[in-house]
């Protein structure tokens, strides 16, 4: 038999928000997507900020869905005038928009245990390109959705989290990218060169350096980043041998 | 004459970096960007976060900077191997990379001030594409640069944002966005109805509305923005006479 490289998921998230764009909200979404892929073998290798424009989030859909095994969108599937993400998904995947039974199945449930009312604006959110699989939210009950391999989530961060929780046991993940970070308080510039030489030894291997300042003192992170675990130790116990013939004090950081 | 619209003058950013999208770092370039741009007159339309790879960059320049008046990049132009944004933007454009003479005078004067060496690997801090003009950088002095509209800064946020402001005086910006947030403890169902409306009467206000919990209550943020003071300060009154006859009581928020 062939030796097999290791199995690679890739994925790619749309965050759609013009509220992101004028700065006024920070994003929390992307962080915690890219730990919580990585945690189930998927590798999160792009990101695009569009604003809530339909033609602009189906051109990025499209853009994106081809490329990689997942798409994550966030934000823009609550029941105001500016959440389209559903019909700008069914306009990405040529596929019309109407009531989703189960979504609204949902809706009516919720609203007639809280006693509010179930409007025309709630009931948008019930809406799905047709075909469309429901992901479970478990905070509001207003769920996202699934078409082929593009889920779409909410923009709130905690409603956001739940619902990929809710749906990460459907990913089929490959072999998960460890990392091992090791800190030194000694300029880029000096371990600069040595990294070279570092990357070449270590093709499987990627080697980062992060540069920083703390306790008034600069020094850099050399995070490495491998899906072989026997390549990532080696490199990492160069890394370190390294940094002591530089005459720094290798600190191991949180991969 | 005809009566002309407001000025509108756009930027993308390319937030460059494996450490964003492995999770492992938070961006806070790109809201920093969002509101320093606005602040002269830039409306942020689209961001996009790639890995370190030559390619990908280069692409997303490319698709870029023909679309907006500005683009932005972050990160990859300290002085490891993983630092390839120069050569990157030399691809983009199809121009040699090489060392810039005003930035090779500027990190030799650096480093004979600080006693560092000025070795190959720091040398290459000074590498842009042909032509490019230089950012000042009075952080840690290693500059910027840029080619035609695409500006490249570092990724380190504190010298991002000082490259920022070295270079904003450059910067011809249009007529700025002014917003207006208005948060009530309604819930957006009960709203959005009448927003939809609002957002009819008031095309050239761009209203935003966003959940939240707090203080154990629901509660939702709408923000009006638009480039048209009068028509945004009519808007926000309309907004705010909703929120009364909602049963509300409209509280004033930072824009």
């Amino acid at each position: 038999m062939m030796p097999q490289g290791p199995k690679t998921v890739t994925a790619a998230v749309i965050i759609i928000g013009d509220e992101i764009l004028s700065g006024r909200t920070k994003d929390k979404n992307l962080s915690f997507l890219a730990e919580a892929l990585n945690d189930v073998g998927v590798q999160l290798r792009e990101c695009r900020v569009v604003a809530d424009v339909e033609g602009e989030i189906a051109a990025a859909v499209n853009a994106l869905r081809g490329g990689y095994d997942y798409v994550f969108t966030t934000g823009g599937i609550g029941p105001t005038h500016d959440d389209i993400t559903a019909d700008s998904i069914g306009a990405a995947f040529g596929l019309a928009v109407d009531y989703h039974p189960g979504a609204m199945d949902i809706l009516k449930a919720h609203y007639a245990h809280t006693g509010g009312e179930l409007n025309r604006a709630r009931m948008r959110m019930a809406r799905t390109p047709i075909g469309a699989v429901l992901v479970e939210n478990p905070v509001s009950k207003a769920p996202g959705f699934r078409v082929e391999n593009v889920y779409v989530l909410a923009g709130i961060p905690v409603v956001c989290q739940a619902m990929f929780h809710s749906l990460k046991h459907e990913l089929v993940g490959g072999d998960p990218v460890r990392s091992i970070a090791i800190a030194v308080h000694l300029a880029e510039g000096t371990l600069a060169k040595s990294l070279t030489g570092l990357q070449e030894k270590y093709p499987e291997v990627s080697l980062g350096s992060y540069p920083f300042h703390r306790d008034g003192r600069f020094g850099a992170s050399i995070v490495a980043r491998s899906q072989l675990p026997d390549k990532l130790a080696a490199a990492a116990d160069d890394i370190r041998q390294l940094m002591r013939e530089l005459g720094g004090n290798p600190m191991e950081e949180d991969g």
